[in-house]
């Protein structure tokens, strides 16, 4: 029998959830197409519920995450901030580490 | 800023679901009770949902994991296996080990 173990973590910061899987891909398609319209596009999700998310996590983190410029050239722009970047590295980092965690205590359900 | 880490983990056994948080409960409130409808009620949950939470850990289990019986001298009665007994302390290790480990890790939040 192959057993797996699977997690999802999330973060929270004043008991508000700050990151979690879904918020840290959305940062990550931001990041790599510079606009909300597009990430939300790639992700196939409705503009508004990106809106709503990256509202959340701005709210919820010590610093602002994502800086929304309206209209301009070339239309409106969402960048990820330094403070957001850091935050999606550790986000990853503490998240591969619970998964190899995990993975080493995979022996005590093997020998059940 | 107070940050936690949260996490659910799952068990898979050959892909599929074997064991999570919700199925746990349900375990450990059946071997308290004794029976599949007394632990569905203190749930609040319906029967029918209990018995297909049930019929799919056994399924997906190395050995049975519940053994019902219908009728009898008081009715019919469910019983946690002693394979059963050991799958939920085994996850139940590998939740607060995991609970633990994250946090560990909070200081890398922290300092952001």
């Amino acid at each position: 029998m192959e057993y797996k173990i699977k997690s999802r973590i999330w973060i929270e910061a004043d008991n508000h959830v700050l990151l979690g899987e879904g918020r840290v891909r959305l940062l990550r398609t931001i990041n790599e197409t510079g606009s909300l319209t597009k990430a939300a596009k790639r992700l196939e999700m409705s503009y508004k519920k990106a809106w709503t998310l990256i509202d959340a996590v701005n709210k919820s983190a010590k610093k602002p995450v994502v800086i929304t410029s309206i209209g301009g050239q070339g239309g409106g722009g969402a960048k990820v901030t330094e403070h957001g970047l850091k935050l999606i590295q550790v986000f990853e980092e503490i998240n591969k580490n619970c998964w190899n965690h995990l993975d080493e205590q995979l022996d005590k359900i093997k020998t059940l």
